[in-house]
């Protein structure tokens, strides 16, 4: 166990323009885990409610993801529900019930405590230093966030975001964090806040890495039926340090790739409602897509 | 003379969170042809009026473009006035006179006409043919748009469409055109009613081609200075085709850098107002970027 996701598993309603699905297995720490799992075997800690289908439980331990830190609880689980426009960018929340994850305090489970990686995705930031202090052996330490905490408590958000090495931010959170407009000025703005890693995700424009001296910019890769964004960057989060934690190394050759790989697992969850579209793709066909992606790239 | 540009000579009032400059030089031929002189000479198809200051003309002739088609006419120079947004890809045109520009029919001077390249920037596409019937040896007929044209014109424009081998447009026109939302649905639809290449510029998220067979996507070189938009999509046609004329090849591998010189061309544009980052940028200056922008997006 090298990688550590700490986020949340969900029902998820979802409305795009391509249909609709009620109730459909997903959340952060699920999106992030199935992504991650292509490259790595996560440990996912969240929390459940008795009404989480068992089956799902068994395909995502199939797939090769630990869920000995997912708590089943008595209750119901978190439910979302979302609308997506026409352009997949613009998304409105309908509906929240917290339910379950409304009281989550996150136990991280002994196995995982000697993890070198972890990921903090879209928690109360207040919660971090309390997760962290179960870690042993932790060198990276990787959050997202969502427009919620930003609006809610920015200091506390701030705060945390100091303490971390990776932060991921969508190009909407970006410029709220930052207060800046053009993406470039938000991510170097951010990395001088603390983190030694700032990737802005900008969906269907693809993502940019600020780094260490280096800034890596990618597109996203071309798709011609995007059917269900939810889920995008979560994946993009977690193939990224799926892919870092099987590598073992942090230097910029290995980030490009991990956020190249970010980029196509994302752009492999977008293509079917829920996590359809990453439980269907197999690692070759990650690496075709790899391969087909360089292509398109290259000059 | 192998790249023949037909398009406006104008002064621009223009205003962008950077501030405000009153009647500076300008035109989408201008801005083409300074761009292209950066891999070929250009002839420029155009016309301005009397009030259009020598200097300028003389500072064009001495980047290497060939005014013979430029007409001084008595009048007026045609003179718009446009206001950007924080966002730079938001523009409101707040005024246009069309003065000379008006009743303007290009007429190509004699030693143009063997050129194989032309491009027909933002015409009245009613006036294509007449521009073609007066081009012996042409091999590559590019055109931009604009959404002037898509609202007042769109049977004429559809016409002239079919008929050329490159389509330039941005990602606003793209849409219109094609009445798709996704833009790799939109480019690829485009595609079928004619044109070989299409090259959709979709500004701070860079480009993408649409060739035969092929896909190509290249992000915006990161920038975070954003002084002035205006030009910019001209800047990258006019690179885009001074760099295939200057190679006299049209297969993907050149198709490709041909849209990176474009897109970073136009980022030299976006630095400063009018024509002045264009104009202060050397060709070594040119082949530093391309070096930095290699390194940005690899991995």
């Amino acid at each position: 166990m090298n990688l550590v996701i700490v986020g949340s598993v969900a029902f998820d309603t979802i409305e795009t323009p391509a249909g609709r699905r009620d109730r459909i297995p997903g959340g952060s720490g699920t999106y992030a885990s199935v992504a991650a799992s292509f490259f790595t075997r996560p440990g996912l800690v969240s929390v459940a409610g008795q009404d989480f289908p068992r089956e799902i439980l068994a395909l995502l331990s199939a797939r090769n993801i630990d869920l000995i830190g997912l708590k089943i609880k008595r209750g119901k689980t978190l439910a979302w529900h979302g609308l997506y426009a026409t352009d997949p960018n613009q998304r409105t929340t309908l509906k929240t019930d917290l339910n379950v994850w409304q009281d989550f305090q996150p136990v991280v489970p002994e196995p995982y405590r000697r993890a070198e990686i972890v990921f903090l995705s879209n928690l109360d930031p207040e919660s971090h230093d309390d997760i962290l202090s179960q870690m042993k052996k932790v060198k990276l330490v990787a959050m997202d966030t969502i427009r919620y905490w930003i609006e809610t408590n920015p200091e506390a958000l701030f705060e945390a975001i100091q303490k971390v090495d990776i932060l991921f931010a969508n190009d909407e959170e970006a410029r709220l964090l930052s207060s800046e407009f053009n993406l470039v000025r938000a991510g170097r703005k951010l990395q001088s806040s603390g983190p030694r890693l700032i990737i802005v995700k900008k969906g269907e424009h693809g993502a940019m890495v600020f780094g260490e001296k280096f800034v890596f910019s990618v597109v996203a890769n071309p798709c011609d039926n995007v059917v269900d964004p939810t889920g995008a960057g979560d994946a993009f989060a977690g193939a990224f340090l799926g892919y870092l934690a099987s590598r073992g190394e942090f230097n910029r050759r290995e980030i490009k790739k991990a956020a190249v790989y970010g980029n196509l697992v994302a752009s492999l969850a977008i293509e079917d409602f829920g996590l359809a579209g990453l439980l269907q793709a197999s690692p070759s066909d990650l690496i075709k897509r790899y391969q087909d992606f360089k292509k398109i790239v290259s000059f």
